[in-house]
């Protein structure tokens, strides 16, 4: 067969987190990999009762068409669940969505044109950039530290770049775990409320917190409305259920989005969107969320205390919670080059080029995730990682 | 909030038919608008016993991230399925999808530039059309006559257009109900073969016959692949479910879609997948589908037998299967226009104009669906739209 492929695609090959989950079959890698829940996070039974409940008190609406505006009942409970966050929306501006990349998708689809700018916080998260790439994205990075993506260097790259839209990840950010502060929080919502550029907050992870106060979200600071939330049910209740939602005070951009929802995939299965409606309601979901912190907690103490074995040439993240470390080696280590190396010996970890808008460098990087791996893995696999490197010639 | 839609976006408005389902909620609106299986077709009970059944066995990896080419097993059996329309296929070659709409976004993502042609039949589905627009399509039409496309206009069409895609339903259409005849089926693979131009064939339809003998798909005539199959379980499963599957089989195509889903929605939920590919490893499918065919039978006989009432100044098609019928009024009338007073009298349908490629003209068409309304309504609401006809002049 002959075909030509679309200019959109034609250069993308698809994300390296996704081939890489491919290793996660292999009983003999401990995988850091990926961004998955813990297994024994996911809670088969309790899903199975709610789907039960569900269909038996709303079957038929369930399994017929339901509406691209997303099942009633969830914009009301994702609504009132937000509010911890400190994000005050009514169920009208909530858009449930197939998991926060389609959420993300839906906002390109709906805002940007071929070569327009997004500013993204350098690294960032692969799939999100993915996603930008298929609309044709330019990019250019705001500048980051220990406490997140710094509003002067916003303010700087808006002047410059007019971007059309903001990708920030506030909250333990995928790749760094790095959490945005509050000030810089309120500072960034004003930016973008000033200079009328809209800002995609992502924030799957801000339940997660170990240690430290809790933080509202950028879009708490919101006062026209410039601030989209994404939020997703998928790292504290199933990612495979792929359960999300947008919130967009602006109806004319929140119509688009549904335009664009419609013909992408008419609307989410409702079935799913009744489960997790039934666990917000249900009470149970801060106990569990309270439970599954403890666990990656130890996790995450666990990580980093082998990280702490490494020679003192190799420095990590010391997040408050999430699910990611991120690392950096001596500057002549190269993590890509690594990998088939370290797969073969049974551990594997994304290389951090990948989170990097333009690809390319910072070879020196990698992102390490916790949540997925035993006490007892992420000791092993952790040696192995550090033998490597020290066979490497780290020191 | 002040924001620029994009270009692919700013003029597209929604479609049609999803704003009329609102109408549905409304007890008082007999409607003949959407696309919906009966409410009698839905199996909840059934539903929740292949949910139950499919998180007790597989349950955690069913709640972690799936692989976005689709979960395995479905790929099996939906693989074993789609042999009954002489579609012969290994599971590697079927992406699942969150519908089939999923299945043309995806195809236009890998294929479509801004401003490419696709060939279409004139009327078709408004939902396909809407999709195309986002990519930027320019759409040129397939003549029809009661069986279907045209080959020779295709040629010509093929010729002089040099279309990126085509886009045919070939068995019982949406709107009109008509089914592509034997011998059109294999001149058509033959003739895209030939042309060396892809094909989407969606068949969400084909099992739903009351009459006459199968016709095995266009794509069991593809030679090289160059038909891409797209089949749906929403009209004899449950469209809430949002499962469908795409059969492609041109390796470097296939990743490009499964890229576009990576970007779009990382999967389709596991817990979907698994419950329609219980259903069709249960056996039970046949009998199902069977004992809906005897429903919609005698619904499109019922809205047929109402239809023969009217003056003979109304056409409509006469289909063997499927879930609509496409009336034609004469020239002077507006079924755009009399919408609104057809639902203040409470009954609904789409007015044809939606189903051409150039959203124009054709004001004296609409698209009734009888699948979705009871026997006695059916005579009720044709009632109701033949008392509109008549009082506007009908004769």
């Amino acid at each position: 067969m002959n075909v030509q492929i679309s200019n959109r695609l034609k250069d993308i090959n698809g994300s390296a987190i996704r081939d890489i989950f491919k290793l996660l079959g292999d009983p003999n890698i401990i995988s850091f990999a990926g961004g998955n829940p813990a297994s024994s996070a996911l809670e088969p039974e309790r899903i199975a009762a709610f789907a039960q409940e569900a269909l038996a008190e709303n079957g038929v609406n369930l399994l017929q068409y339901g509406q691209t505006e997303g099942y009633a009942p969830l914009r009301e409970s994702a609504a009132e669940f937000f509010r911890h966050n400190g994000v005050e929306t009514d169920p009208a501006h909530i858009l449930p969505v197939s998991g926060s990349q389609q959420g993300l998708d839906l906002i390109c689809k709906a805002l940007l044109n071929e070569g327009d700018t997004m500013l993204v916080e350098n690294p960032t998260f692969l799939g999100a950039l993915q996603t930008f790439r298929t609309y044709g994205a330019r990019f250019a990075a705001v500048e980051t530290d220990e406490d997140g993506a710094i509003p002067e260097s916003l303010e700087e790259q808006i002047r410059a770049h007019h971007p059309k839209l903001i990708y920030l990840i506030p909250t333990f950010q995928n790749p760094t775990g790095r959490t945005l502060s509050l000030e810089r929080r309120r500072r960034i919502a004003e930016l973008v409320n000033e200079y009328q550029v809209p800002l995609i907050e992502d924030d799957p992870y801000c339940d997660l917190r170990y240690r430290g106060q809790a933080l509202p979200a950028i879009k708490s600071f919101d006062e026209q409305g410039y601030v989209l939330y994404c939020n997703s049910f998928s790292k504290i209740i199933s990612p495979g259920l792929r359960v999300a939602a947008v919130v967009c005070q602006d109806d004319g951009l929140l119509r688009k989005l549904v335009v664009g929802k419609q013909s992408t995939d008419v609307h989410s299965p409702n079935l799913n969107q009744a489960i997790i409606d039934k666990y917000l309601r249900s009470g149970l979901l801060q106990e569990h969320i309270r439970q599954i912190c403890a666990s990656y907690a130890k996790q995450m103490d666990a990580m980093q205390r082998m990280l702490s074995t490494f020679p003192a040439s190799v420095s990590y993240t010391r997040p408050d919670g999430g699910i990611f470390l991120w690392c950096t080696l001596p500057e002549d280590f190269n993590t890509t080059q690594l990998l088939s190396t370290a797969t073969k010996q049974g551990v594997a970890y994304i290389p951090g080029t990948h989170f990097y808008a333009d690809g390319q460098g910072h070879h020196n990087t990698m992102r390490l995730n916790f949540s997925n791996a035993s006490l007892e893995n992420i000791e092993k696999g952790m040696e192995r990682l550090r033998a490597l490197f020290l066979s490497q010639g780290l020191c």
